[in-house]
């Protein structure tokens, strides 16, 4: 497993920054395209015009490509839940909308992006480091949106807040792993209403 | 599709049953041994010393057969569920068996019986009949839990029973779906109990 996204050498200069986002850019069209299964590095290589041993000058391995391209979409994924909840009015208000950012953002990856959702799934099946960053991400916001409700006496407070946040991790556990939302797609918003309704009745204080 | 349990013409004799029912007991063992998938109608009949034709005077087809063992592999874990929570002083400790109860019947026809568990699986994708009836049952005796639970008191009865069940119902989805089980193996004792948890101070009044 290559942490390719921090590994560059800090000597080495920005041409070497640019050439690994060419190769990445490259990749993403490629991957979109084609399905990251089936293709291989020559053909990347191919594509882009340099030769296979350039690129394992840059990236180990096809998979720290895929890494690199995985880690920028739950990134922008990162973004968006972030976007959606940043001016919510309430506690209970910030955690439905967090769900219903999780379910929109892997939706939009399942419906728009297919392609790129066959690298999320196989990164979500094989833990690449990208996707375990993703997952402590979600662990982190769903205990800090409890932690905030029970501050503002909106959560009841007897419970311990890692039990607390870890069950609600669970709940949602099916439609924020790419690898288990394509079994969960079908009636999706109304799950995700009616779960949110049942975390919030359990949440209260 | 072929309901094969009930199609069976009511005029065929006991020895028509008994003709199914060797067919069944071969299928199973063959299924257990060599997978559901690989096999054919022309591997079992071989095995059974029945011609293919007379096989399919019983059976529509493959999956008519593998629908019956489904069927009764799925009763056997009803009954272990409903012996689970026969005694159970509450509602509250009903749903905390009935949910362990589940869990354990999942993974022991996971671990125990991996090649059915592969025709629980398919049939689960496909969503077989024997499958939607498993999934009635499991609806059903949440349903009833919960009525249980509001009618003792232990429950709140504010949101409306199908709402609260069928919440219930999707926070329990990932362990009782054999397709789904498998991706949630991992620590699941654990999972099902801080679930459990999580559900019940959702029920509280």
């Amino acid at each position: 497993m290559n942490t390719s996204i921090h590994t560059a050498p800090a000597t080495r200069g920005p041409s070497d920054h640019d050439v690994r986002t060419q190769i990445v850019d490259a990749a993403t069209a490629y991957f979109t395209r084609y399905g990251y299964e089936k293709t291989t590095v020559s053909d990347l290589a191919k594509e882009i015009g340099f030769s296979k041993a350039y690129i394992y000058k840059f990236f180990d391995s096809k998979q720290a490509i895929g890494e690199v391209i995985c880690a920028n979409r739950l990134a922008e994924m990162r973004r968006a839940v972030d976007a959606a909840i940043a001016d919510a009015g309430s506690a209970s208000d910030r955690f439905r909308r967090m769900f219903r950012a999780f379910i929109e953002a892997g939706t939009q990856l399942f419906f728009e992006d297919r392609k790129l959702y066959d690298i999320a799934a196989t990164a979500a099946g094989e833990h690449w480091p990208s996707v375990q960053a993703y997952q402590r991400y979600v662990e982190e916001l769903i205990a800090r949106i409890v932690r905030e409700g029970r501050e503002s006496g909106e959560f009841e407070r007897k419970t311990p807040l890692d039990e607390t946040a870890n069950a609600i991790c669970l709940v949602m556990k099916p439609y924020v792993n790419p690898l288990l939302l394509q079994y969960n797609l079908e009636g999706v918003q109304d799950a995700t209403l009616r779960l949110s309704n049942l975390v919030l009745r359990s949440l209260a204080p």
